[in-house]
This record gives C-alpha cells, sequence and structure tokens, in this order.
C-alpha cells in the first residue's frame, strides 16, 4: 500500500477538474482505493508520502506514435503526407532490420516518453519482426505501459520496405504467440499501416487474427485530402473509409484509428456504432498541411477519443503540450465553422490526453476508485511567476508553459518508474 | 575585435538559408566585418574562439510582448480578446504602481527572454510611467536590446486602469525626455495601446510626439472580430482600422503593428505605403480565437513581417517555438485559402524571427557585413538521435523540437550576455 498527499487535480468528465488542495490518494495493488480532501481513520498509522505544495496528476496517455521515426522528429516537414512518406519515412523504417540501430534509437523513445510524463502509449514499430520484439523488450524493461505494433503493409510500398501478405500473417500470428501474453504491461497490437498499403486479403486476415486472439487494433484514417482520394480509388465497392476498414472486420471496441480529419457524418456513425477509438494528433495535422480534426463532432456523436503526438509527423513528445495544441486547433476549428464545434476547454482538453485515451487501456488516466494509479508529480514552483494562483490555473499554466522539467515522478500501476537506460 | 567559429546559418532572405559549415565571423565594434568559411590572411595570428559542432545562428527577435502580463501568461485561454482583457488583462495591469511588484515581475520578464534566446524586443509595460523607467533600466542592466513602451489608455478603459490624456501626453513626453537617449540599446516607443482605448485628440498628440522626437511606435490592429467592429462603431469617419491609424499620423516607417488578423486589401497597402511592420504573433491568435494572419499576403504584397510571442496572450516566449507555431498556422491557411496563400518554409519562418523582425532596430538580425553581432550558440547535441543531419536539417529540428536548453552563449552587438539578475 502507498499513500500519497499534495495538491490531487484530474478530470472524471470533461466538463471540470476534479480538485483535493493538499488530499490524500491511497493505493492499493498498483488501483486507487481511496482519494478525497481527509484520510480516513482506517489508514491511520500508515506511512504518507507528502509532496506539499506540488501537483499530482494523471499519467499521461499517447495514442499514437511511430517509434521509427522519433529519428527523423522535427524534419521533412515543409512536404504533405505522401511525399513525407516517401522521402523521410520510408527510407528511415527500412532501416530497422539491423538490430543495432534500431536499438539506440527505440532506447532514446522509451527515455522521451518518461521523461515526458508519458506513462501508457500505443506505438507503432516497423515491419521487422525482430525489431519489434526488441521494442516490446525495451519498453517493459522501462516499466512504462505500451501497446506495440508490428506494422503490415503489402501493397504501394517501397522496395525496400515492403512483405508479402503471407509473410505478414505469419510473423504477426507467431508475434501474438511468442509475445501475447509474455508481459503484463507491454502488449501486441494488429497494426495494418493504412488502407492504401494494405491489400483486401491482409486486411481480412488480419481481422481474423483480432478475433482470434482478441487483441487490439491501430491504425489512420482520412489523415490528408489526397491519401482520401487514393482509398476511394482502391475501393470503390466501399462507401468509405471507415467502411474499407469495418468491411474487414477492422473496426472493432478495441480498434484506435488516428487522425480523423475529413471524416463524413457516416463514418463517426460507424466509429460510433462499433465502439472505435479516434486518436487526435493536432501538431503532425498541422505540419503535414492535413487540416483541424473536428474533435467536438466526435465528443458529441460519443465516440471515445484520446491525444497522439503522431512523432515523427507531430514535433513534440508531449502530450500536455499537445493539449495546448489541440485547444488552439479547436479554436481555428470554432472560426472556420462560425462557430457550429465549439473550442475545446482546458479541463476538456486534458479529459482527452488521460482518461479519454487512458480507456483504450482499460481503466487508467483518472483517480476514482478502482482505477490504475498512474500519476505524475508536478513541481511548478519554477512556474508560479506570482502567488496565490488555483490548483485549476496552475496546471492550465504547466499545459500551456511547463515541460519535462517541472515533472519529478511518474508512477505506473503504482510503481515509481525510474529513467529508461540509453543504449 | 572577435573571432568565432562553428557551424553558421543565417537567412539573407526568406527564400534559403545561407551556411558556413565550420565557418568563421569576424566581429568588429560589435558589428559582423567578416563572415565565411576562411579566415582571411589580415585576420591570421588574432584569437578564434571555437565553438565547434555547435550552431551559430542570429540572435531572435520578439516584435511584440507586454511586459506585465507575463505574470498571466498560460491563464485564461478559455476567452476571446475583449473578455480576457477585462478579466486578466486590465486587472494585472493595475497592480504596476507597486514598484516593488513591478520589479519581481519585470526582472522575471528580462530573464526569461534572455534564457529564450531573444536579443531585441519591443516591450509593452503599463501606463504607469515610474513602472515603465523601471522595466528600461532593468533591460538596461540585463545588455538586451529593446524598444520599451508607457502604454496609453484615456478611454473605454476601467477605473482602475486609464488616465487623462493631458496626462498621458505630458507623462510620455516627459518620458521621451528623459530616457530617449539615456540608454544606448534601450530607447521608447511611442504605445498607444489601441484605438478603442484612445481617444482621438491622444493618437493625434502621440502622432505629433512621433514626429518631434524622431520616435518609433507600436500598437494593436485587427486582432479579433468583435474589436473590428467596435473600431468600425467609433470612427465611421475612416474608411478602416489602418485609416484610423493613418489619420493620426501613427502609420510611419517605424511603426510596427501587432496581429493583423483581418486586415483588408486597402489597409495592406496603408502598410505598404508607409513602410510599416506587422507583427505576427500565431500562438497568441491561436489562444484567444481570433484567427490565422495571413503573413503570405503582407509578404507578397512587399510588407515587413517579423514575429511576436504576445506574451501573455501568447503561451511562449521563445521565438523559435514560435516559428514552428507560425509555419503550422500557415499551413492551415493554406487549405482554408484553398491553395492562394503557400505555407511558410523553414527559412522563410527563420527569416522573420530574425532578419525579418530585426530590421525595425536597423541592421539586425542576420550575419551579413555590417549587421550588429546579436547571436546565439546552439548545442544541439542532445537533439541529434542519429548522425550525419545537415545544418539545416539540425536548424529546423531546433526550431521544431528544441528549446532554451540547447542555447549556450547569447551575444548583443558582439557583447556576451550573462543571465539577468531576479530581484
Amino acid at each position: 500500500m502507498k499513500i500519497l498527499k499534495g495538491n490531487i487535480i484530474f478530470t472524471e468528465n470533461p466538463e471540470a477538474f476534479t480538485t483535493y488542495p493538499r488530499g490524500y490518494v491511497v493505493v492499493k495493488d498498483g488501483k486507487v482505493e481511496y482519494v478525497g480532501s481527509t484520510l480516513p481513520q482506517i489508514y491511520e498509522g500508515e506511512p504518507v508520502e507528502d509532496f506539499g505544495e506540488n501537483l499530482i496528476i494523471p499519467g499521461l496517455i499517447d495514442l499514437h506514435f511511430h517509434a521509427p521515426q522519433y529519428a527523423n522528429i522535427g524534419l521533412g516537414l515543409d512536404k504533405e503526407l505522401l511525399p513525407w512518406l516517401t522521402d523521410y519515412t520510408f527510407p528511415e523504417e527500412a532501416k530497422y532490420k539491423d538490430l543495432a540501430y534500431a536499438e539506440g534509437v527505440y532506447r532514446q523513445v522509451a527515455r522521451e516518453l518518461w521523461k515526458n510524463g508519458t506513462t501508457r502509449v500505443v506505438l507503432l514499430s516497423t515491419l521487422h519482426i525482430e525489431a519489434t520484439k526488441l521494442l516490446m523488450d525495451i519498453f517493459n524493461e522501462s516499466g512504462l505501459g505500451a501497446y506495440i505494433g508490428k506494422v503490415n503493409m503489402d501493397r504501394n510500398s517501397p522496395d525496400i520496405l515492403i512483405e508479402t501478405t503471407e509473410d505478414s500473417l505469419r510473423e504477426t500470428e507467431a508475434l501474438l504467440e511468442s509475445y501475447g501474453n509474455k508481459y503484463e504491461r507491454v502488449k501486441p497490437i494488429l497494426t495494418p499501416r493504412f488502407v492504401p498499403t494494405c491489400t483486401s486479403e491482409l486486411m481480412h486476415g488480419l481481422g481474423k487474427l483480432a478475433e482470434k486472439y482478441q487483441v487490439p487494433i491501430q491504425s489512420h484514417i482520412s489523415e490528408n485530402r489526397g491519401e482520401c482520394s487514393w482509398v476511394k480509388e482502391l475501393h470503390p465497392e466501399s462507401s468509405s473509409y471507415a467502411d474499407v476498414y469495418r468491411n474487414h472486420n477492422l473496426m472493432t471496441s478495441r480498434t484506435v484509428m488516428a487522425h480523423c480529419v475529413h471524416n463524413t457524418p457516416d463514418e463517426l456513425e460507424i466509429f460510433k456504432e462499433n465502439g472505435v477509438f479516434a486518436a487526435h494528433c493536432p501538431n503532425a495535422n498541422y505540419n503535414l498541411s492535413s487540416g483541424i480534426m473536428p474533435v467536438r463532432a466526435f465528443m458529441e456523436a460519443g465516440i471515445h477519443v484520446g491525444l497522439g503526438t503522431d512523432v515523427g509527423a507531430g514535433n513534440k513528445v508531449s502530450i500536455s503540450s499537445v493539449m495546448a495544441s489541440a485547444m488552439q486547433g479547436s479554436k481555428m476549428k470554432w472560426l472556420e465553422t462560425e462557430g457550429a464545434l465549439a473550442p475545446l476547454s482546458t479541463p476538456e482538453a486534458f479529459y482527452l490526453g488521460t482518461k479519454g485515451g487512458g480507456a483504450f487501456f482499460g481503466k487508467v488516466g483518472s483517480f476514482e476508485t478502482g482505477y490504475e494509479f498512474d500519476a505524475l508529480v508536478i513541481d511548478d514552483s519554477a512556474l508560479c511567476i506570482t502567488p496565490g494562483r488555483s490548483l485549476e490555473e496552475r496546471l492550465q499554466r504547466f499545459i500551456y508553459v511547463g515541460d519535462d522539467r517541472h515533472i519529478t515522478h511518474r508512477y505506473v500501476s503504482g510503481d515509481l518508474i525510474s529513467e529508461p537506460k540509453l543504449k
């Protein structure tokens, strides 16, 4: 059992923060057993770790991060999606058949996510099976929570980065067998790259694996207009991009789809009906000139939404800075739609980056009873320019102004996580 | 004389970077005397400071920063401009009649700007004359370059933050007399807050002072639609917001106007004809739901453009991060205008934040011969995830990913500037 004391702040729902100034959270077997302003008598005599005036907030959740693209972060952003993939991404990903190279970058990825307070992440690796296993080993060693996907791609890909349908399915199933239950916090996730690079046969095969092994799925949808037109050409038999995935049994309640910038109302219905998650990656969408996701429309439709950095198209590893970017974009969307789609408030953006995305991992992203105790301690004294700010204001300032320097402790399921080692 | 060696990169024009890998820059009397790949014979025997593989870039230029609003940075951003002014900004600014309070915040402002590599800044203080002098003293002590303006506001302002027309003009003139030539790098600038808070009499008076003392002018224009409508109501005799300023002789070749989100083509003509500078403050414009400035239209019209943080509406003090935000917004503008306004490239954004804004200070923001040697040394080794990147790529990554931790030295007019003291 662990008892922590501090300025506790989190979101049970998107509308408002829940705060317990100088409150207590009691953690048992890695889960929250109690949170509140006073410590119930039953816990008297137990040791209390007191974090003073520091904030205690849920760990940050990143629903979309390309591990190999971390090597390219901040580069090539004068291009749009499809040329950027060809010129920057595919050549980089081809290098990950070299395990020594992969280890160098992947250990930096774990360290950067740790540093920036991400406690759970949905990662894409490359199509290489050995490098994917290595990435899973590294994350298990780190103590962070992760779904990690070997990428599947068997068409419209360069010779240096393509696999046969048969190999792709066989290797993916072998990975599910060997790594499906190997680790507690690090699990495989099926990862058809996106419709243009996956044959119908491959997508059907992955749909069957998802059913057989009861595993989650991640992919991309409707990021860029050029990509959307291409999918329409490739699949004239489907009524929409989302319909293509649905027809291959890839739209499940354990699916997360990144981007969702250009989806139609019919596609939102498909998300809603199947319980699919949307990963909003604002920085990536601005950087590659893709557009602004209508997050409000997804939220109003009752669709699960979380945030993603989408490194390397996204230029920041920090989900708290992605919250600020999401708010900024939502305000431009509000103008663009002449008031139809309201801007995201600060608690809404915080909810998306904690409990919203956390739901993909189970009871994660909040301090309600029964939730995994994933948490960050924030020492924002360097941000307190003048005294007397409320907890809500202090958290707002951390989101807009703060960075990894203000995070002093990171917990996953109650365990204090130390800095991951580099190669 | 100073000779520096390193990976030199800057923009002479917006189209492309000029680079001298392991090159030399020779500084005499604070100005660049030579820059190039090899050291001319004439300098042989002179000591060379070798910065190894580090980058040497021009200092960053911030054309718009509200010093007192630094106390509110990152707060209240769920509001639009006019309610935000009433609820957050005006009550904070009213505190600056207290010099002890002002000193605490203003010293933090100097320190933050220094930390983030801003070597020259156009600052607004408040309407308080003594606090404005204090801010000028603090900046002179820091060694950074600054234009600093006592704010003028004599209508539509709260009782706690308003002055009479007569007091406003008298105190402003007294400041020009006492501080006009007091410091070398810190100078006064006339600062009518914006049309809604300045009577015609006040604006006319300031226009005359600008002429009499040959001093620069800063103000705000066309940030928010509500503000634009208000100006139209207040000045039905003028054809536009810019026309109001022009009619009061406030649109000069030494004027900088912040925001410029909603200007008409006729107003761009007024900018162009009078040589007025535009300060683009993307973060502030997103945060307060104002919109995206059509920067490309200003550039194509041949108008001087620089970047501003607009702290506190802007949430970042770093002009390099503002470059990234400007590029992101320009890509959304490109989509919004269906390709009419091309996105900003990386050299273009860098140009705006160095030489573009630097022109407001004279020959500043480049390493061409005769320019003031304002420079930063960037140790980006922590950002070099994999080896072998070009100087252009390394600078691009610093802009998108880096922060103050990667800046090791800051020069203004050839002087190495040390960390400003806090109170």
